[in-house]
């Protein structure tokens, strides 16, 4: 079978993975609207493309805060990996840096950081955080991170609780025995979140900020109100994302989303997205929209699936022809001619 | 199987009702668009859910017209509950009282309301009439109501006639012979709704006023005009209803016409919603349109179908939860803290 | 098999009509969008009922160039009705007789005028004119209904040509030896339509003038300027008619057309409308956006092809049932009572 | 099997055409939304007909770049004809020959000029040009369409690179070994474009103007701003094309763009468009909206996998009564009567 889009990974995954597995990595909240509507959103765009440019010398490096990626995808933060493939998040951190992009590092990895960072020294990773009702043990892993290497601490906005998955219940979803939410002391109980503080605000940005110089990236948001906050409180990046669809259900489709945030943020601060990335054309539509770079969830999951630190350099690797060729087709040879002006939103 | 949402009763009742009683409780009127409608309309809205807001103590409860219950769903009035489960609108009454909420009985109960009263003693029951040719009958009958302790008399406007719901026709539908709508001194005859009065107009309302203390809600409200009409005519309250879709087809889904109702009443009255509430999300964009209460129908008699009283505490409890779950991922942790601001309608 | 709704009897005729048959009633020209969106486009309009009317007293009956009819239904002309049932139009004729509303005969019927009147004496009839090139033949046949006492004459401006309607032209279309198209002299070729004439323009409607003292109803408008032209020449009434969907496909549908049809008019003639009216609330909105009454096609041919007479009288009686019911639910005791406040155009 | 409308042949070529063949042919570039939107577009337009007009005589002559065709449908530039035919480019020089009207000759044509030339002497004949990378390859090529009496030359101006069609990737598809592309002095490799020129700008229209008297059309124009390059800079005609929905997937219909182009050019030159061209009704709507001629690409691949140049004719002729019908059911008798009043776009 030859691995031509994105979609073959996904049904190599489908087929291959264990059903609690896939069930666990493919499931959105209730009745999956807004883990689909991530996806049609994309489809209502149009763009408009501009003929008889020189795309003879494409350039399609960025930076996300400072750092040059070799395409504007980096790896979103997924909890889990093991369940994927079994050397887990090391071999997502090895194809990251084999692809010179960025990884995002879960808290619910199955590896500890330290395997992470010595899996691929010297790869451009962030690390993300969930804020613990023990804010110790909140303090002890990014500070961990840090020392690490890692170069950014991304907050989660929108988990205060877990999201329902109706699929996850029926099948009473936990780590099989051999895996461990390895990063936290104590083993850790997938179906009860418990351990997550409902009560974090926006005043515990200031919390993070004392304990770190690193730069803060909040991810989860998708109204104008709340990036506004976000700016206001100092963060570095904005990540647009509904969790894959896998909290809140019905809430907006993040490239939707992003329009509004992008239009809030004025340039203050980078804004990312993720969700819904499928194509590369789908890449280029959220840097025309104001994206800085877009980060990549269950396709990476796929890649994992499908070979491991391989399987996820050839989604990477498709994904970054894909984006080449499109932009090459809108008429864009480097990505700062990359605007608004490339799209409109169909009126169907 | 695992009841893990309201569609797995729905399920369950579709497999294990006689197919006559699963009809009846089904059925819509002529093509069924405005049942599925009722559905399909809460799709179309979006939430804007804001992020990082102290979530760590929920507050779910609310009141209606004084009383409270534990959390904005109560049970809609729908006729002959032993269709569903043998001891009918006398296992109605023990769950409602059990999930501390409000339970609406149907003129066409197949128990007396003196048998739903003592089934569930301080339970907050409000009593639906149809007004009859015989209007002796009806003013005996909701003095009764309030005699027992019923809370609030509530009027369905929207039934001079029976609905054309063909399964119905073609089922010939009747109860079985050994079920009566006992509230009624006479046997009742389903098919040939006579019974009923068509004359009824809004002076009916002065009438009914006149009759009784009980605070009076208007069911089947569906515009801005009829609005304002109740609230001059002195109702308490107005729940927004198509009668289930199964009297006009092709009317409005009452989610929509709830935006048109509350603008109109401004305020004045309290404004409730019946029809297609699936998921504790939509309870969440009802109140965020100005409804202080839902009712639901068909998913209680789901409810009943599966295990009776249990069955429908069940249901009434994951619609709990889903709704508390729902309300914490919004931002909100309190009932008073949702507002318009919450949602927005896709243009799709 | 109950028959209780117009659907049912479609059911019927499509089971037991000869292929060839039920192929031509049911053809629409090329890919059929105009034919489906006659349907579909009353779905997308919703009602708005008002509640509390008294509506104990029914009155559905309403006039047609003065003349009155049981309720706001007619029979469109369409061809061939023995291709349906035996007695073709002469079974037409009485059930339109029995119900005491309109029947447009049709030029192409498989009856003569003379039959047609004989079968049922007294009957509300207009008759269906072609404009053939053969202009002394046009005019015999409409004086012919003249002189039979056919109180209207509907001009069709919609087939120049005959649409390409692909099934017909797989089957081969033609009438089976024994039915001919009787009103015309000689034996009429369907496939080649070569007898009419491409070339008549509005003058000819002052030719018509002058040959008949019967109201001139023309059939097949579908703009505003088509309207303002129909009404500047004289005519007494105008039926938007896109031919069933059977002529110039992708058109828009009738009751679309109707509301700038009825706009245009601005009442100084009758706009009645026909394609797409499948249940009695159907009847209701094209009354609602203006229309003085709605004339049936494809569904009188399925109740003939049930039952010939008996069929028909059914399907009209269950759309008279329904479109009762309806305009109760809605809240208008009678025909005068319906206007454009009942209805809304749906967003979707 | 009769043929009735174009699906009919596509239907026949899907079956008989080897899949590797009939895969490229079909093949739209990702997702194949554009190819499919081609499509779709048309659907969302509705015709305003005019009735009572005299369309006795029709007239659906047009002139293009002042040659005149039989009516306004010509031949697409599509590559390897021998695909689909034996016979290849001269069967379809022929057919068009045949019906009078205009075929552009792919550079990547199975036949060479001098064979297209000789097989239907006397054509109007446009000739496609990709421009190489091997400047002095193409200007041998245009000036040889030149001398041999081609009498425009069509740049294609969105193939800077060729767009991902996944199941030409997945077939590995190239020629077969008895097919060339015979135009090019050495073997042509199907897979590795490389030999096109991505930095081709709009200066280059220059050095083509300098190099050939042949009016110069520019073909691949989807906006206005580009629209307004291509008059700028000299061309005497602009194709509205999306390649068929082989390049930037996701980009606009093409019947939607062309409203744009049309409104930017100002008459200033003739425009013409491509993809989505079914039924003689959407060249009605293209003209209707701007457009000189439309042109078809893949329904004339399945012309001649039906029966070569007699395969290609019967599918013109369809297109041809279909479109004269469809003028005249819309009340134009002649092409120049032909407007923007004729359409609106739906809402829907």
């Amino acid at each position: 079978m030859a691995m031509v889009c994105l979609s073959d990974f996904e049904a190599y995954a489908k087929k291959y993975l264990p059903k609690i597995a896939w069930d666990y990595f493919a499931a959105g909240a209730d009745d999956c609207t807004t883990r689909d509507e991530n996806i049609l959103a994309y489809k209502r765009i149009r763009f408009r493309p501009r003929m008889l440019q020189d795309v003879s010398m494409m350039d399609i490096r960025t930076k996300i805060l400072g750092s040059e990626i070799s395409f504007p995808v980096g790896i979103a933060p997924t909890g889990f990996h093991q369940l994927a493939w079994p050397d887990g998040e090391k071999s997502t951190a090895r194809a990251a840096r084999a692809m010179n992009t960025c990884y995002i590092a879960s808290t619910y990895s199955t590896c500890t950081l330290e395997e992470i960072s010595a899996a691929a020294p010297g790869g451009l990773r962030w690390f993300q955080l969930y804020i613990h009702r023990n804010r110790a043990a909140s303090q002890k892993l990014l500070q961990r991170a840090e020392a690490l290497g890692f170069q950014g601490l991304v907050l989660t906005a929108d988990l205060p609780y877990t999201g329902k998955r109706r699929d996850d219940v029926r099948n009473g979803f936990r780590l099989p025995p051999h895996m461990k939410v390895k990063n936290l002391e104590q083993d850790f109980e997938v179906c009860g979140m418990s351990p997550l503080d409902p009560s974090v605000t926006w005043n515990d940005i200031y919390w993070l900020r004392s304990l770190t110089r690193l730069p803060i990236i909040i991810k989860g948001i998708l109204t104008r109100e709340d990036a506004e906050l976000a700016v206001r409180h100092g963060v570095q990046g904005i990540i647009v994302s509904n969790h894959g669809g896998r909290q809140l259900d019905e809430g907006p489709a993040t490239i939707d989303a992003l329009v509004e945030v992008v239009e809030a943020v004025r340039g203050r601060v980078e804004v990312y997205v993720d969700g819904g990335i499928r194509k590369g054309s789908d890449v280029l539509k959220a840097l025309a929209l104001g994206a800085k770079c877009v980060f990549i969830g269950r396709p990476a999951l796929w890649g994992l699936a499908y070979k491991g630190e391989e399987g996820l350099q050839d989604v990477l690797r498709i994904l970054q022809d894909e984006f080449r060729l499109s932009m090459a087709l809108a008429g864009c040879a480097s990505v700062s001619e990359i605007g608004q002006h490339l799209v409109q939103f169909s009126k169907l």
